[in-house]
């Protein structure tokens, strides 16, 4: 199985957290979207959005959207509950993940640490401010009445909203003001097979 | 079970259709965003995130994100398949909606048909039209190899795309251009359970 990624990437990151967690073997390659790469021929025809991460089962089938590949690999794992109800909370975190947190966060820490803070993109940085820390409350609120997410133990929603929270201050957005954020980031890190972002 | 939602919302008329063809009894509860309807002490205590749709099952449980509602009502019938992979392929459309889809076309029908397009968001809406013909080329190509979005049969991810791509034109989109996705809303509409959005 080929995984194609860039570690830089939350949404990469958290599918190979995954992988390391469940330790399912696979070949990481590396993918430099700011060269092109993940806009050539060959990597079109494989995946049509162009985006990482993105796979290659060892049948030859392709998977694409980082939540989804998540939910594929955590299926008949604890990771994933089997009960239609807490399926559909672990879901809910996942959509509000791409919805509601990546494009405040990961795009605010792309602008401040991969561009540098260029001047025509600092009033849209500015912007971020007010959607990142609504989307980090809300997190808190949850984490201080449970212990991770969707209940008391781990699941995907936690490894997909941990990838851009974990390193939200490159983006600027400070989490000392989220004592429960900081306690589950802790909780997350001290896993067996947990890895850093690169 | 009450369903709160407001069918001008694509967001919400995806529910609701998925319901109608499931034939799930449900009471529909009309909710005024842009009066502040969801952001009442009452419905935040419910859904903090302040979004509808929003349903309250029978046992007084919570469920929010259309997407993950979608999934929820799903689960155990044909339209979300019991195969990892072909689920996967699924929620890979629905991730794919609310990321790449839903923030231009929705985004663009919202300032063109409910604010009636005024001065100060031209330049956004300008903005979003590359997108979201990105969007529908790439539905387009998927269905012109496939009926429906995965595989020969309806699921979740037609219904979810369904929602705001038959109304793209109301965004400006126009879909002449896209013969596969109008042979596939066409297919849609003529199913049994069937209802139109508002």
């Amino acid at each position: 199985m080929e995984v194609y990624g860039d570690l830089q990437s939350g949404n990469c990151f958290k599918v190979k957290l995954l992988l390391s967690l469940l330790k399912v073997e696979h070949d990481w390659i590396h993918v430099n979207i700011l060269n092109g790469e993940s806009r050539t021929e060959r990597f079109l025809s494989r995946f049509p959005n162009g985006k990482i991460p993105a796979v290659e089962l060892d049948d030859g089938r392709f998977l694409c959207e980082s939540n989804a590949i998540l939910g594929y690999f955590a299926e008949d794992s604890a990771l994933l509950p089997k009960d239609t109800y807490y399926r559909a909370k672990v879901y809910e975190w996942l959509f509000f993940e791409q919805y509601s947190h990546e494009p405040y966060i990961a795009v605010a820490r792309f602008i401040q640490k991969y561009l540098g803070m260029p001047e025509e993109r600092k009033e849209e940085y500015a912007s971020l401010k007010k959607g990142g820390h609504q989307a980090l409350q809300l997190m808190d609120n949850q984490l201080a009445n449970t212990h991770y997410l969707v209940g008391e133990t781990l699941t995907i929603a936690d490894i997909s909203l941990y990838a851009y929270t974990h390193v939200a201050e490159e983006g600027g957005f400070d989490l000392t003001g989220y004592p429960h954020i900081q306690r589950w980031c802790h909780q997350i890190q001290s896993m067996d097979g947990y890895l850093g972002m690169s």
